[in-house]
């Protein structure tokens, strides 16, 4: 997180609506993959270069151009001219530390939000930034970068017209485009709610330093998710409430099903939350208990032995006149004291419930 | 409460309003109930197949379709044609993860909610999902699994046409399933409020790691409570606000009530909340206590014998030229020093409250 | 308060509006007091019969009903009929389970709150239901039980016309009771206010468990009033602001004075909820700042005598071959050296501070 | 606190409006100040009667009563007459344990808050309660107790006709006194800062029983503070707010600027309940620390001394048969052991970083 | 924090507009700029004096006047004169201890809010006050101190004509100060993102007393930081809300921009406050399991030594009837049993994994 905000600073002091790429540079081309359609047909192209979507601009049918990376700012900017999206707009888009919002520009909507991944290498959660900008015939979804291609059913479903999508406008899209994108975050929770189910196990059968860290862990990510599911649920009812025309009412029941998706998510994680607080309490009064034993085990130990070994000390004393040193039964009647010492000890443990 | 989540991953990337059953799938059938009653009559009809509830769709008799088991999803699908109803409202019915909430849909209103229950085995809650639909003459209700029938009540006060039930229309139906339902969660809480007790008596008299672990286990159930019945009282909450003719004002009172049984629930959730954080400092500072118990008594042991275990050490020493070492009265002399040093330390722990 | 939730239950599944006693069942009857007033005169009957209200009906001037005691279900019944009240009113009157809370039904209002006591044996709070009806001429109360009777100074003030009460409607009479009943609070938070500020010195001159279960006790008993206060402060606010006919503008800034009081007692509740927690911050303090100290007299004992136990360990051994042992000056000598190590020990543990 | 909650509970039972003077009785005489003023002159009057105040009760200059103690019920009383206050608002103004309020009684508006003071024996903050009643053509401001005066600068402003404050009307004059108040908080605050400064040192360099009680007494203190800061904000808030034609335009950009100032001193009091809670953070840890360093030392000791007392016990052993003790070098070799264990001992721990 | 609030009270009992600088003094004049622009040129003149900026207050080109530094109490006065800003205003700008706020005082907007900087010296945030004022023509801009000059880009755009800043109005001049000084915010947020970092590094790896020190410090800042940027987002909020006409629509879509930045700020912090929370809960708990280890060590230690100490001493004794004493194989019987006992206890630790 700290080397996104590092690279933000670098625009502090540069006009408003400067283009600059905040976040890691990833080599190579932006991929555009442009696809419309109606009712009747779909045309597909992939690779596509920038200028190939000025056709479309003023047909009826929907075209929808995806870009996967963020490398290419003249691209942007000439999808910025063509579309007239604002110059903020575009700054956002390439921005990708940005707090999930939507924007109504009246003569099109601007969304962006986190798409969450797990990196299979580390097990940590990673985020890459989705901007969707949507008009009266065109959708227009950046992805920061190429990994996985989420959307591919979504253009196979388009593909072969099954379902209504191919009836339904631009915001049908947009809204399957972030059902697609929300319904990837339950992907994430269930695995950390496995994740938690281990820990909580260990902690009460085995609990370490070990613990401890992936506790700690598990906060930090549940931080990081609940920074992106908030302003996604308000994203999501901004989009909702709307007055625009943009946004047909057909669609907005299927909005409102997403935000029921969104407050769950935040359900999940504040329980989430909570259950690993839960867990520190837990945690933290284990390590206490346990101390308590070790505490018991060194004591019953000192406290039988200690005025045993005294006694012993006081009959190795070399004093001439030390009358018990000479007895017959000198050394039995000590021993018999001592076996009673630690007696009765073990029995005042016993009564304390130390043992 | 993992599980669920896992199962519902499985959705992702399928188009909105495909019938999945998300849940734990149950062998065997779904059962189906049909009660038609109004103010001079009633029509049952248990097992009944789907079809069967067309004929009714158009009468002015209120018509109750009770269906237990989600198992038959095409028998959803043809009820859903029959009451047209909308395929996200269907697609909620089947996925068994759904937060409380109610949807206005015009021609009818859909409520979904957990009905609470213990399961006598592992003395864990659990929860089943009811959902309901109503409209201008009919109530479909739909629950999760075979177990248990907490509506025969009802059923009978139908039969025998007490109370006012027969004399008014589905909103009060369906208001008196969600009173029963609801009623339901108030033995939960006894049963929550009778192991609270019992713990609590636990943590002042004999506080162990299985009291940490039972703590543990009511918190965790109180989250869990928590979630159900925060959504709940917002969803009777939009119904009693509801500006929908489907709910008459006689009945809205009666909402009113269940909105105050639904808070008096929350109140005492978070009651139990509280008490048990009370209850888990109690149960640290009582660790603490007991250690400083412990370390006390191992302090004045070792105070005492420590200085003894020296002195009897340095006569024990061998040197050719020790004086005290021949004298008459020295024996004496050193057990009554010891005994001295042993009565000061004594006096000191006294003083400082340690005995 | 678990034993009155499970009197609850036993509802579950009867018709709405049944009605049930919830709550201790006292033996005896229930008691009647009638007074009946205007500005002319007061007519009075005590121990009076149910029906003895129906003339009093359709009147001018203000009926007052006091009943004390629930017992009679069918005395409540039969005066439900009388003054017109809705089943739901009559089963919120006997369940004395209930969440203070107004309620405008039109042609009365009914208000239900809690009377609070301290249980003179115990010293415990405990909590009386006391609900109250009032419509156009009337005022019924209706406590939960006989103890103590704390209208009587109010019964006194009609009696001889001082005041203005005698003017007022029947809105100023239940204004009167509630005053009455929140007075009553303030006398709860003096005798916890006392036993708080004992206990705040226990806690820095002698902490021990006893001071930890108080702590937990008052704890528990601030949870309690809080639950009380909070819906009470709801309850007047609602009245204050209700529309309704029944409550004069003159009353309503009397309303507005008990309303200043009630948000005066929560404040106060949530005060001494803070102290407490603080409280026990600082008890968990003390108790491991004592531990610390019991852990230093621990170490500079086992730190000073450890050595010379060693010491004068060595010189016991019995080896033919010792030179020292031999010498003149050997005990004098090993005598001094474990006097400087003993020095030397006092003086860092001075420089450490722990001394 | 405790004490005056006490006193109030005198009130229960008696008729609202009844006056009774709520608070620490002082002897002597209530003090009245009459300031008239307009434009053209200033008339003023020290210990003057009642009475005095009634021709100045038509006339449109400014009066400005000032009442110094509360002693004198019948005072008020006669007051109340004369400019026709409700008794509630005597009643308020004489139960010195108010919570800071403005009530608009359309004639006159009322306001209470408190007036916050250090005792400069005892360094605890004192609050005195403040009383202003506004109409028309008249400020009357009733002070709780004699000492200091801190209107005085006020009055002499006036008196001199220095800034604008002749040439406004009552509002203005309210404003004022709330303004002086209000300017007050500012110097309790500071000393608090410096407070807590001296603290946060001791809580690093030399942290000690003491700091926690200091901790724990300025926690009280902020609770305190807070509980007379907030409902001060909301009482000015109302007032800038109200719709009163008693409060001019010109005089709500003033209202506007002391809202400023009660939302900081707000801010200021949450940051130093912070800061308070963040040092109790940091004392427990210095706490644990230092109990950790205890224990090292404590481990060290023993873990060196007690293997090298095993050693020399077990050559002081009397047996008969021990070849090592008649060996030449078996002492020296002994010795060389035991300095072999114990810089084994000490290498390891510095490795564990012990040392 | 301290030494301004103690400032402030310099003032209490002055009257309200008496302008008096509260703050650090700084030695010097005050510096003033003067640049004056509109599409076709740009007209500057550094170290001007006040009475310079008169001929500019009724043309239609804008006017940024630019002060640095607060000494100069009556340059203020008389630029208030000039632009008839309200005294209220002055005292607000020259008061540095202020909150940020805005309000429209029709002919104008005042602004004012804190400009963050890192002291290289002691690496800690220094604050800034800087107070804008902008109406039809003119923007007047006063920044506390001399230190650096944050707004020379801004000069240098308004010069160069690049961007659009010469064809909008003031409020988009002053919205451009706003961007410049809250751009500045992340690179704040960046340098304690990355200290942040490295603390959590060594919380795992290495945690001692300079750890403990440096996350409370953190958390100090966070505090501060918290107070500048909570009210910041309510400042902004209130300007893109507000319905001024010196405020146009274009620039509102600007300001909508920076309301998302402090927004996004407001994020940054909570999250850092969070993780620093956790820290303290990981550091509290590896003090805790070291304690535990340490405690495991001594009590290993004290377990195996003590029984073998006893038994040598036993045979240390010096009874004349010992007959164990007299036996060939008494001592390495001895010796066999203490290498017994050690290994038995040895076992069962490593059986209760403390080994």
């Amino acid at each position: 997180m700290a080397e996104k905000i590092k690279k933000r600073s670098v625009k502090a002091g540069l006009p408003p609506g400067t283009l600059v790429h905040i976040g890691t540079q990833k080599v190579g081309e932006s991929l555009i993959r442009i696809l419309d359609y109606d009712e009747h047909g779909v045309r597909e192209k992939n690779k596509a270069a920038v200028d190939e979507c000025i056709p479309f601009r003023d047909t009826d049918s929907v075209t929808w151009i995806d870009i996967e990376g963020l490398q290419d700012i003249k691209l942007l900017g000439r999808l910025g001219e063509c579309y007239r999206l604002h110059p903020l707009i575009l700054e956002d888009i390439l921005n990708t530390d940005q707090r999930p919002k939507s924007d109504d520009m009246e003569s099109y909507i601007f969304v962006v939000l986190k798409m969450l991944d797990f990196d299979p290498a580390s097990m940590e959660i990673i985020s890459e930034q989705v901007s969707i900008v949507f008009g009266r015939n065109f959708v227009i979804s950046i992805q920061e970068g190429h990994e996985g291609d989420l959307f591919e059913p979504l253009r196979e479903r388009i593909r072969s017209g099954k379902g209504s999508i191919r009836k339904m406008g631009p915001d049908y899209l947009a809204y399957s485009l972030l059902d697609t994108i929300i319904d990837h975050y339950f992907l994430i929770l269930e695995k950390i709610a496995e994740r938690i189910e281990t820990l909580e196990e260990n902690v009460v059968s085995d609990p370490g330093p070990e613990t401890l860290r992936q506790i700690h862990r598990l906060k930090r990510e549940m931080i990081f998710l609940r920074n992106s599911a908030w302003p996604l649920r308000e994203m999501i009812y901004g989009l909702e409430k709307s007055e625009s025309e943009l946004i047909r009412p057909a669609t907005k029941i299927f909005l409102r099903d997403i935000y029921d998706h969104a407050v769950h998510i935040i359900d999940s994680i504040e329980t989430y939350r909570e259950m690993l607080s839960s867990m520190l309490d837990i945690y933290l009064s284990s390590v206490s208990n346990r101390m308590n034993q070790v505490m018991k085990v060194l004591t019953i130990i000192a406290t039988i032995f200690m005025p045993l070994t005294f006694l012993a000390g006081v009959y190795g004393m070399n004093f001439k006149f030390m009358p018990e040193i000479g007895w017959r039964w000198g050394y039995p009647l000590v021993l018999l004291i001592m076996f009673t010492v630690a007696a009765v000890m073990l029995y005042l443990f016993k009564k304390k419930k130390w043992l």
